[in-house]
C-alpha cells in the first residue's frame, strides 16, 4: 500500500519539485487534475500580460513591432519546447489553432503526393482531427478518401499503396492509450506513407521523439500540458526533409521570405516558418512565452521520470484505495502505452466527477462512465495525488455522489 | 484657413466625443495616428484580462468553459460590430486571423462553383490577400487561376464567364483609395461573380453596408480601427444565402452542430458559425470584447459623421499648413473615395515620419515617399489633428528631419 509518507518520499526525490512554485496555486485547497484540458498558469502571466498591453498596445502601438519580439515569438516559442517533443530547434513554430495547423499540414502533405490520395486515421480519433481530414477530402475531391481503422492492429493492413498519409493522435483523448510512435513511423515509412501526429494529449506530459523516430509532420495544442492558457497558440512541426518542398497551402504574409517588404509576389521563407499565416496572436503568445520560459529549463529525462512516477503512483492509489469501491482503470496498464492522463471507470462517473469537484478535486468526465485525471508534471506532487484519491475514496464510501445536486454534469 | 478654434468647435459638436475617455491615453503628449496599424486600447483592457487569467485560467481552469462565455464569444463579438459593417447580427463571427479567414472563404466560395475557376483581384492588393489567392489556385490546380487587374476601370472587362470570385480590399492600404462597394457588387452580380471583400482598412473607420449592397463574403482584422489590440481575432461575414450551402473547407469542432458531443461524424452547425475552426483565442477575445462593448454603443451615422469630419479636416490642415512645404495629398480628393487613413507624399517621407515620431506624432511610412495618418474615430479629436499637423509643419520648416538620426526608418 502506498501511504502519504511514500508520496512525500517520492516528492523529495522529484527533480522537478521546484517548478511547482513557478505556477499560481489556484483556489485554496483545490487539486487540479485537468492538465489534459487546461494546464496550470505560470505565476508571472498577469504581470507579463499587463506589461504587454500597457507598454505594447497602449503606449507603443504600431511601434510594438520594433520594441518587442512580437514577430519572432512564433519560432522563439518553438525553440523553447523543441527538446520536449524531440524536434530540432528550428523545426517547430507556434501559430493558429490545432485545427488550422492540422488542415495546413494535412493539405501540404497531401499535395506532395496527390497520386496517393487516401488518408488513414483512427475511427475514434479526436473529433476535430476526423473533421479536418474529412473536410479536406471533400474539398479536393477526386480519388481522395479517408479510411478509418477501428482497432490499432488493423493499422499495417490499412497502409496500401494508395495511402499517402497516416494521421494519428499520439494519445487517445478518452482512454489515454498511447501509440508507439517509433514503431508506427517505421511501419509507415516502410509502406511509403507520411505520418502526421497530433500530440495534444502528450506534449508537456511525456517527452516525445519526433526527429529521432523520423516523424514527418506533427501538431499539438498549447493550452493543455504545455500550460499556455485558454486560447493558447498551437504548434506545428515539419521534418526538415519536407520543409522546403512546396508552397504552404495557406500562403500568408508571415510566411513570406521578407515579411515587411510588402512584395506583390509570394516567396516562401525557407524552413518551417513558411507555415506561418497571418499576424501572430500577440497576447496569447506572451502567455505562452511565460510557460515556454519554464520549459526551457526542464530536462527531458526529468520530465520522463516525473510523469511516469505520477502516473504509476496514481494508478496504484486508485486501485488500492478505490478498487473495492467500483473504480476500474480504463487506461492501458503498461505505462509505455499510456498518455498524459489516467482514465478510470465508475458506474456513476458523471455524478462522482461533480461530487469530487465539490471536494476540491478537478477531474473531467467523458461519457458513458469514464473519469479522467490529467497529470501536469510541473505543478503536481505525489502528495497531491494522495489527497485527491483520498477525497475520491471518501466520496465513494460516503455515497454522497448519489445526491440530487450532483446529477447535472458539466462539460 | 482652419484654426485651432475651428477644430475645437467641431469637437464641441462631435456626437462621439465622450468615447475618447473610454480609451487609455498612451504616452503623455503623444498623438496616435496609427489606427490603420494598431488601434487605441480600451481603458478597461488590463482589468478585464487580469480577471480572465486569474478567475478563469488560474482558478477555474477547464470550468472556465462553464463559468464564462468563452464558447459564445465568437458570435457575441460578431453581433456587437455587425451594425458597423452593415451586416445582419447573425452573419458575423470573430475567429482566426484575416489570412486564415481569407483562405477559408475564398476556398468555400471557390468550391460553390468550380466551373468558374478564375479569381479576380487587384495587382496591388494587400500582400496577404494576393498570396492566399495564389496559394489556393496552386493548391486546387486544374483550371484555377488568379487574374490581377492593374487599374480600377479594368474591373468590368475582367469579369468574364470563367470568373467565379472577385476578391478586393475595400480600401487600399497605401493610398487609402476606397472602392464603391455598392457599385462593384452590382457589376459583379450582373456578371454572376461572387464578391469577397477585405475590410481591414475600413471597418471601424467608415460604416460599411455589406448586407445592403449584397456583398457575398467579407473578412477584416480586429486590431486596426476596431481596436481589438495586437493579435486580435479577425472577423468574417457570409451572406445568409451562402451560409448553409456547403461544408466549410476547414471543418473544425467549433463549427460542429453540437460542439461538446464529441461526435465522430461532422455535422456543420447552421449559419455562419460553421466557419469556426479550432478553440477560440480566449485572451484575445476578451481584449476584443472590451472594444466591442464600446462599439455596441456607437451609432453608424455618428461614426460616419465623425470620420468624414476628421478626414476632411486633416486633408485641409495638411494642405493649408504644409502644402507649401512639399506635402501633397496622395489619397483621393473625394471623401467618398477615401478609406480610414489619409496618405500624403513628401520627398523625405521616411525621415519625416521618424522626426515626427520624436515630436510625439505616430504615423507610418510606406515606400517610396508616402506617410499615412490613420484616423481612429473613437479616440481622436479634431484638436488632436490640429496639433499633429502643427508639429509636422515645424518638422518641415525647421528641416530637423534631415538630421542623421532620422535616416533609419522603422517598419
Amino acid at each position: 500500500m502506498i501511504g502519504l509518507e511514500d508520496c512525500r518520499a517520492l516528492d523529495a526525490r522529484d527533480p522537478l519539485a521546484a517548478f511547482k512554485a513557478r505556477f499560481a496555486p489556484g483556489e485554496p485547497g483545490t487539486i487540479y487534475l485537468d492538465g489534459n484540458s487546461i494546464g496550470p498558469m505560470p505565476a508571472d502571466v498577469p504581470r507579463r500580460i499587463e506589461r504587454l498591453v500597457t507598454l505594447g498596445w497602449r503606449d507603443a502601438r504600431r511601434r510594438g513591432w520594433q520594441r518587442f519580439d512580437w514577430l519572432e515569438k512564433p519560432w522563439r516559442l518553438g525553440e523553447g519546447i523543441a527538446h520536449i517533443v524531440g524536434a530540432g530547434s528550428k523545426d517547430v513554430i507556434f501559430c493558429d489553432s490545432t485545427t488550422v495547423n492540422l488542415f495546413k499540414l494535412l493539405a501540404y502533405a497531401w499535395r506532395l503526393r496527390p497520386e496517393r490520395p487516401v488518408i488513414v486515421t483512427e475511427a475514434h480519433n479526436f473529433p476535430t482531427d476526423l473533421y479536418v481530414a474529412e473536410g479536406l477530402v471533400r474539398f479536393v475531391g477526386g480519388n481522395a478518401a479517408l479510411r478509418r481503422i477501428e482497432e490499432p492492429d488493423a493499422l499495417g493492413a490499412a497502409l496500401g499503396p494508395e495511402v499517402g498519409i497516416l494521421c494519428l493522435s499520439h494519445v487517445d483523448y478518452r482512454s489515454s492509450r498511447r501509440w508507439n510512435m517509433a514503431e508506427v513511423n517505421r511501419v509507415a515509412e516502410a509502406a511509403g506513407v507520411f505520418t502526421l501526429w497530433d500530440l495534444s494529449h502528450s506534449a508537456g506530459a511525456i517527452p516525445a521523439d519526433l526527429s529521432g523516430t523520423q516523424a514527418d509532420f506533427a501538431v499539438g495544442c498549447g493550452y493543455k500540458y504545455l500550460c499556455g492558457g485558454p486560447g493558447a497558440p498551437a504548434w506545428l512541426y515539419v521534418h526538415p526533409r519536407h520543409q522546403d518542398r512546396a508552397w504552404p497551402v495557406i500562403a500568408g504574409w508571415m510566411g513570406h521570405a521578407d515579411v515587411f517588404a510588402f512584395a506583390e509576389a509570394y516567396e516562401p521563407v525557407e524552413g518551417v516558418r513558411r507555415q506561418l499565416t497571418g499576424s501572430p496572436g500577440i497576447l496569447a503568445n506572451e502567455a505562452m512565452a511565460a510557460a515556454v520560459d519554464i520549459w526551457r529549463e526542464v530536462r527531458r529525462e526529468d520530465l520522463a521520470w516525473k510523469h511516469r512516477s505520477l502516473s504509476e503512483t496514481l494508478v496504484a492509489l486508485l486501485e488500492e484505495q478505490c478498487g473495492s469501491l467500483g473504480v476500474e482503470i480504463a487506461s492501458p496498464r503498461d505505462y509505455e502505452e499510456r498518455g498524459g492522463h489516467v482514465a478510470f471507470r465508475h458506474p456513476g462517473a458523471g455524478a462522482v466527477t461533480e461530487a469530487l469537484l465539490a471536494q476540491g478535486v478537478v477531474g473531467s468526465f467523458r461519457k458513458p462512465d469514464s473519469i479522467r485525471f490529467g497529470l501536469a508534471p510541473l505543478a503536481l506532487s505525489h502528495e497531491d495525488l494522495w489527497h485527491a484519491v483520498a477525497r475520491l475514496r471518501r466520496v465513494l464510501e460516503s455515497g454522497i455522489w448519489r445526491e440530487e445536486r450532483y446529477r447535472t454534469v458539466s462539460v
